[in-house]
């Protein structure tokens, strides 16, 4: 008997952000798992299937109820948003799949928010680039202030994933002042917020306004590199052709 | 008369790595242009469009003959790789576009090879990453050289597009021999080649390792940060839960 297990990235939230395999891989399945937001974007598109939604934090428990379903030779579908593994579940599931061995884990990749905020803010991902999640709840705030600080002495361009939430209202203003020991007011950021949903808006704007803005956790963030420019009312970072720029 | 030019990433190179929206943008395209190859992937798809097919090193060409469709009023698309922005063409045809003022340019964005790459390998890319060229084209090699070191001292899991060309043959080695200074032998990589296509592979290995193998323009590498462990056959960087590990 076939066991199977997808994680499936679902894209920025819409369903035409999804690809053809992500729509092949739903439709294959009998029972689709995820948490309950990502679960109800999916279910409108495919009514019929069994599903298994699990609130925000309890992504262990997610995880093997996806397995034990797929195990039981129901095939499953487990929905992230965005990526299958940007902070995603892949890699959990793979884990937690070595104690179901006869499960075939199949990672479905999707378009994460770096390139979905990228493409409605113009093209701010053009050269190299570090994404940097804010939320200190699984990683020390030490270690995400070091990595800003190098990304911002590398002239990345940065994008940041989970700029605040309730508990964390002031982190984007954190970050952006450590990034402003780093780089000047004027550099060119974007943010964007509720991708291909409900509310969705986009903003070009300085690193200095950046740091007053009301981030929330569907807000991501794009602080440009020394190079990034406004095009009209896009951001874009160039990949610096030595001939026309020296 | 709408004048309308879109950017599609069309994902790693097979027809179901691109998103619905990326296929409803080329089915409304009278005109497809792009990079000979990435043009035939689509030809097979879409065998009744009017393709302008330009070589590699011709994108500024190529984006004016694409600006210049949409301007005389047939619907035009460019295909990208991957993602429109990554890397893409999506920068320079904002910037060329302000020439083109009657033209509304819509970017549609993909599934870059970080992405497709890192499901095939697991997920390599659970928590901050940086994304690096390895090419020196368009970039001095001393400013890669910086950014590896950095991205190396920030333990960010590291992903590496264009280790390789003719022209280029042992820069991943260099590369190599950088992360070593800051990393261990025995760090977690990864890399895949010929993503969605014939060829396809992919391997998990060392970081030593990593350092001999034959990688060209086709292959995507990943090096893990100081937590990314071997999961069965799989590369997999955790999101660090502090209960688990601390």
């Amino acid at each position: 008997m076939a066991k199977e297990l997808y994680v499936v990235g679902i894209g920025p939230g819409a369903a035409d952000g999804m690809t053809l395999q992500a729509a092949e891989a739903l439709e294959a399945s009998q029972v689709i798992a995820g948490y309950t937001v990502y679960v109800d974007l999916v279910r409108e598109r495919y009514p019929d299937k069994e599903y298994l939604a699990t609130p925000m934090r309890q992504e262990r428990e997610r995880c093997h109820l996806a397995l034990q379903a797929a195990d039981g030779g129901r095939t499953t579908a487990v929905v992230c948003s965005g990526d299958a593994g940007v902070y995603g579940m892949a890699g959990l599931l793979c884990e937690l799949g070595e104690q179901y061995p006869g499960v075939d884990i199949h990672i479905v990749p999707g378009v994460t928010a770096a390139l979905s905020g990228g493409a409605l803010l113009g093209a701010p991902l053009g050269h190299d680039f570090a994404v940097i999640s804010l939320s200190d709840l699984l990683t020390p705030w030490e270690w995400i202030e070091r990595r800003l600080v190098l990304a911002a002495r590398g002239d990345f361009v940065i994008c940041l994933y989970n700029p605040a939430s309730h508990k964390r209202r002031d982190y984007l203003r954190r970050a952006c002042d450590i990034l402003l020991r780093e780089r000047s007011e004027a550099t060119v950021c974007g943010y964007v917020r509720n991708i291909g949903r409900e509310g969705e808006e986009h903003r070009v704007l300085s690193l200095g306004e950046l740091r007053e803005i009301p981030a929330d956790m569907f807000t991501t963030v794009f602080v440009g590199n020394s190079r990034t420019r406004r095009v009209g009312e896009r951001m874009v970072t160039p990949r610096i052709p030595r001939e026309r720029e020296e």
